[in-house]
């Protein structure tokens, strides 16, 4: 991996900090100083405005637009609608003018530039001082934060301080909706509805319905202009400073929305300002310490501490805050998007990281939250079963990417051919009924979930008649770099095991739940044939692998490809995707992301020691990681096999990945599944945490270079915590009771007092 | 093959024709009666305007227009930019007003319609009764014919015959460059200069210039009123007809073309003029007297008669009339259109298909029209160059559908997977050189096209380390349902034989033209150790065979891969390419065209009897035909086994495609590939010749229901005639001295007194 750091922020280990001003990084920075409550999201653009490189990305979970594509394939089962992230209102919306200049970091003189995110209370504070061509000094301190109490508040302060003069400052405050989209470079919003302080925007096509509203709470003189655009309500005041001393406004900001296209304006016009009038008087500093607490009791519970590697600590602190401020479970129907609340790139869509990379972490941090994560495929089961009958399939099929539950991936070669979105939803169910034991769900939702997606891989697999065996032909692992490919390893396997999990759970259910299993097959219409069919198609699923070595072949033909060494590839050519014919990237044995590795995570005790040392050796000096998700896979396995050094290389780039921008695309919004996998990369690969056996186990390892670490999961409603230093760790109950983990291949029940085990 | 025949025509020995109108066959019509010279051709829409279904389609061989991609694939080595063929101007603009009312045959009241085209001289010619809703009865007879002579020139003739009325007719005429595209619904064309007679289109984007003009020569009055518009010029007049009398009007066109985007406008105005001046007094019936000798010249030489079968006789003479209408190498860098010059479909780009279904044709009637065929792929060897280059590989890469030698074709699937057009290249300049013996050719062009495809084969094709062998990864081979696959047994033998054929080349030069190869070895910076490899990678070429039944392997996989029976599949499922979820249509041993046949067919004589047996049983059955080139192909392979009925059921469907719409497409314009296959059918399939072998040789078999049948092929400068009945064949020269022939496994001299041989 010839990935180099680029790093200009200031070490902390509570905090990010830019101090200088870095006009080349804007856009890393707006995407790194996000805020976030999973309900809204926000980039960290200057309020004031800025015409540098910026993207005014100010986002609502789930609040999206479509587009058609203007040249559509004349072929079947091929999507030709995009749906897309848009962004909204501009609710940091702030003009100040001083001197007859209106102040632009890009075109005037600043100086004693700071800005800091504080991971204890998600506030961002951004300071400087402003010299005009004049030589007037004015120093400016902008602060915000979203609430994480209330979703829809947001709350916004500006402190001004004139160091050399006293005088009037013209400050223009408002909300915005009249943002282009930044690739489509159009507005996709309609306000058909204004009051002084309030306007509703409806989104053009979706006809999403957003109230945004505002108060200006302190600061502000009685004289005031309102403001009154086509997409734009604000005002606009003078503040007559005086030398030496702070002037204040503090403007609370209620963005409130159903989600519900159908829903009627006039009730969202009176929901948001019912909203708005309760929350008026909500100060800053008083929403701020509820924040506070908040955040107080995740890093009480969640918090990973790394002692002797502060770049480390810091990046892994960023990568909890992050996924926080993503997704918490808070908002029905909501995914986490490729880039989370700070980007539109992949057009904000969710993908299988989901289930694979994102759903642990709220496994054991959040069960509620990993429930709403499963719950959003359940919702979008009719999108599922409708995608089925496009490829001529029946059952569910999930979408590669989606907002609203329909492919958004308009290219066939993947959409048509990668199915680990719909084998991972039945991982999701599996693993979320191994770690929570949700048997409701699992006896409801989950088999039916489990039914419509063994329906769809039974008629999309085919069996080979020279053989007499089942598989899958012209599909796309989870490796891109090989395309329609016969019975992928990773493809097979995952429908082998769903077969057999949902057969598990059906013959569970004549036990645990007759009348429920009863009506199930009878609604859905299941026949023992049918039944019969699948565990005859597990049986004979094709699962390519050398006897000889032990070693998966990725695909039937993949041991016989030609071969190119990635180290052999000038620097130059990476991205491959961009800077090879296309057809070039596929006609080699060069992988682009684990696929026979990543169901050795999935399964993970499913294998031995010794087949998962045959094949990291053979894939791992094949891989790429062109893709952000490959890292931490490889991180997690090299730990497990012993080589901590080779574990903490690949770690260090999934947990800096957005702080030291190794891709050099993080300004158009961190990777958010990454961020989700450097947790993983702690928890199962240091830590050596299993959740895929009959219990939980550990199996601790540390880096050379680092004195201890600590991390903490929730466990059937126990918290379990770990503690590890060079020679030894320790693994106890800090909350709730006793739990059996197995340590060191073997069951113990772990209490507060806990277990000592060496490292 | 569930392919049905549309009969509406007459049949005729030497014509077809339309008795009563069939509105609903309108375009179909329109291709059917198209009228061509190669360097221009004229679909058989209506002279005076039609409103129904119609394609109003006036092509200049050559004259394109470009198009890129709205959304352009962000991959590299995609072509983003389609060339195609342009509807140019409408000579034949022809209104005629009667009573208020303006003739169309959508609108009003007609009757004994009836329209032939003659195959002995190319003339078109319709004739019906208008009756006015007032009652008047107008008979009109429509003729037009392009001169084969003047290529530039087109006539165009009116007879008014007014039956129960005397009076006047008011009548337009002009030329109309203001024809809308039919699929981009744009027109094409400004039009910087006109006169009263003249006008000079110069199309968008590639600036061709095309002037046009026009003589009345007869019938019309003094009394003429000229009409200019922006993109029309033309005249109006009234016609005073007499009850009972004809009147009749001749119109010369000339449309002038160099067919060079730089030429200046002046120029093209000026030689425009000219050529106009020249022929302005060639009478209609002094021109369809030169026809008429050009065209009993041709059929004298080549026509094909079956004796017995009046359906066949009709088809085979319309697909020889069909070729020689739309290339005879007479205008300098064309090729021959997916429709030839009868329909804009496939946006009239050539294919593979010239060099492997046409150019036979050629060679064995216009030896110079296949040396014009193959001088296409050199004088676009720059583009191939270029091609090659965006695919990152070396040498030439011959495009998968053209105009101007770019690649036409963005689909990267086909264009960066499918290699057949550049073999096709090097198999066309073997064929060419083994019967043309054109060893100047060979030596200069013919060996510099070689080497550079051997170049591009060289960088494309790979080495399996594991195996030692090398070969062609991430393919699609002719059989465009297989996509995708590694080691496509055609595109690997096809390189074989180049690399081979090649250094066979080079190497005879060492005696033949030992100065010429030092040179060329000298320029193209040849080394042997470049030949080596090639050598090398010819011996060590994978060819995926299975040894026990001598059957090829269409690609590695292949034999494994699931079965669909073609019967099983519900006719409405046809054609797969629009009812199938695209990725369904490549995962199953079921074919869309030979493949494995096809480079039997090819290089027939290196495969044994029992090989072609066994493939042919093997693949015929999982063969859908859904190309219309695919049914000719087995047609003479089944000759060849001795299936002589199945041979006649795929060689029908090839020779009438048209005449009965087999493929309910030909609205769009004539198969014109498939009709140069019919005639392979006859010479190749019935005929049993071949060319591939050192001599040409004969095997004659005949269908049971035809009494006899005849051919003649020119070769080497004598014409050679065979005459097969139920019982025996007479093979003799007609025309020039006696030549070797193998027949019945015999080298023989045939004289004009000829052999008699049993069939």
């Amino acid at each position: 991996m010839a990935k180099v750091a680029d790093k200009y922020l200031l070490v902390d280990p509570w905090k990010i900090i830019e101090a200088g001003f870095h006009p080349e990084k804007s856009k890393v920075s707006e995407a790194l100083f996000s805020l976030g409550n999973e309900y809204q999201g926000v980039r960290g653009y200057f309020d004031e405005g800025y015409s540098g490189d910026s993207l005014v990305g100010c986002y609502l979970n789930g609040i999206y637009e479509e587009r058609f594509l203007r040249e559509p394939s004349a072929y079947k089962g091929i999507s030709s609608r995009i749906c897309f992230m848009v962004n909204t209102v501009n609710w940091l919306y702030t003009r100040i003018e001083l001197d007859g200049e209106t102040l632009d970091l890009a075109k005037y003189e600043i100086s004693d530039f700071r800005q800091e995110l504080d991971f204890r209370t998600g506030e961002l504070h951004r300071e400087f001082i402003w010299t005009t061509t004049s030589g007037k000094k004015l120093k400016l301190v902008f602060s915000r934060f979203l609430s994480m109490r209330v979703k829809e508040l947001a709350f916004q302060r500006i402190v001004f301080k004139a160091l050399n003069f006293s005088g009037p400052v013209r400050v223009t405050q408002g909300l915005d909706f009249s943002i282009l989209h930044r690739s489509f470079q159009e507005n996709f919003w309609e306000c058909p509805q204004k009051s002084e302080r309030a306007i509703l925007g409806v989104s053009k096509s979706i006809r999403h319905k957003l109230f945004a509203g505002f108060e200006i709470q302190s600061g502000a003189p009685k004289e005031v202009e309102n403001i009154r655009e086509e997409k734009f309500v604000g005002c606009r005041f003078s503040l007559d400073l005086l030398q030496g001393n702070d002037a204040t406004i503090d403007k609370l900001n209620v963005l409130a929305t159903s989600r519900d296209p159908a829903q009627p304006e006039a009730e969202a016009w009176a929901a948001g300002k019912k909203l708005l009038a309760e929350h008026r008087s909500g100060s800053y500093t008083g929403f701020l310490q509820r924040n506070a607490e908040y955040w107080a009791h995740i890093w009480d519970r969640f918090d990973i501490t790394i002692d002797g590697d502060p770049d480390t600590q810091q990046g892994i602190r960023f990568c909890i805050f992050q996924m926080q401020q993503t997704y918490r479970g808070i908002v029905d129907g909501a995914n986490i998007g490729a880039k989370g609340l700070t980007g539109d790139d992949y057009n904000g869509n969710a993908f299988w990281d989901s289930e694979t990379y994102c759903l642990p972490f709220f496994l054991f941090s959040n069960p509620q939250a990993a429930k709403s994560l499963i719950d959003f495929r359940y919702r979008t089961l009719p999108q599922a079963l409708d995608r089925a009958r496009q490829l001529d399939c029946e059952g569910a099929c999930f979408p590669v990417a989606t907002t609203d539950g329909t492919e958004s991936c308009t290219l066939w070669q993947h959409a048509s051919l990668q199915f680990q979105p719909t084998t991972a939803v039945a991982y999701a169910i599996w693993h979320y009924a191994k770690v929570i034991g949700d048997a409701e769900f699992l006896y409801s939702e989950g088999i039916e979930l489990l039914i419509h997606i063994c329906r769809f891989l039974a008629s999309r697999g085919q069996w080979s008649p020279r053989r007499n065996q089942f598989g899958y032909y012209a599909v796309m692992g989870p490796d891109e770099f090989q395309m329609m490919v016969n019975n992928s390893c990773y493809t097979n396997l995952m429908a082998k095991r769903t077969f057999e999990y949902t057969l598990e759970v059906l013959a569970e259910m004549d036990e645990a739940r007759p009348e429920k299993k009863a009506d199930l097959i009878h609604n859905l219409a299941c026949t023992s044939a049918e039944l019969g069919r699948w565990k005859e198609m597990a049986e004979k699923m094709i699962i390519p692998r050398d006897p000889q070595t032990g070693i998966y072949e990725e695909h039937e033909g993949f041991f016989d490809l030609p071969h190119i060494d990635p180290d052999s590839i000038p620097v130059e050519d990476f991205p491959l995707y961009y800077n090879w014919s296309y057809d070039r990237i596929y006609r080699n044995d060069v992988i682009k992301q684990p696929d026979v590795l990543m169901f050795m995570f999935l399964y993970n005790q499913s294998f031995s020691l010794a087949e998962k040392q045959a094949n990291y050796d053979y894939y791992e000096p094949r891989c790429i990681h062109e893709s952000s998700l490959s890292p931490s896979v490889h991180s997690i396995l090299a730990a497990e096999l012993g080589r901590p050094q080779e574990a903490f290389e690949f770690f260090r780039f999934a947990t800096r990945i957005d702080l030291d921008n190794y891709n050099r695309n993080t300004g158009e919004g961190i990777h958010t599944t990454s961020i989700a996998a450097a947790w993983m990369n702690i928890v199962y690969g240091f830590g050596g945490m299993r959740s895929d056996g009959e219990s939980l186990s550990f199996h601790p390892t540390i880096p050379e270079h680092w004195k201890a670490y600590s991390f903490q999961v929730l466990y059937h409603g126990s918290v379990i915590r770990v503690d590890v230093r060079q020679k030894n760790a320790k693994i106890r109950i800090v909350e709730g009771k006793p739990v059996p983990v197995r340590l060191l291949g073997e069951l113990r029940e772990i209490g507060p007092e806990g277990l000592d085990i060496p490292v």
